[in-house]
């Protein structure tokens, strides 16, 4: 398993409402791709949302946020961490 | 105190040992602004790491990062999270 960080842009002006129930849409969805989205961050002045997430590739990730309805294809694979 | 991810460009095939020093070079002298690098991630294949971390402002952040010989100017501030 491997874990992920994707970045959406153009967020602006989101509330902390619609980062949770965009959230919740990944997580209904996200075992049938084996994916978890541990966490996601928002800056609503900038536009932009950083997902962590743990799955076994981009592709998953990318499928379910798709289906969520908000795709991004700026999915990091992140190797490391200190 | 905020939260901050800041993401740094052009870490092709940094290792390990490479993002353990630079996130100790930060947090030797992150105090001195007030600021926590909290964590670090990198994808070494597209050379990105972010950090997060939580300070008093995104300067603080910055000058630290500066100091520590890799400053970026790509600092978000995280005011939602779920």
């Amino acid at each position: 398993m491997a874990k992920f960080m994707d970045v959406h842009s153009g967020f602006f002006g989101v509330t902390h409402e619609e980062l949770d129930a965009a959230h919740c849409a990944d997580l209904k969805i996200e075992a049938e791709e084996g994916v978890h989205f541990e966490r996601a961050w928002l800056d609503p002045e900038l536009g932009k949302v950083f997902c962590l997430s743990t799955g076994p590739s981009k592709e998953a990730i990318l499928r379910i946020h798709e289906r969520a309805g908000h795709p991004t294809t700026e999915i990091y694979e992140l190797t490391e961490e200190v």
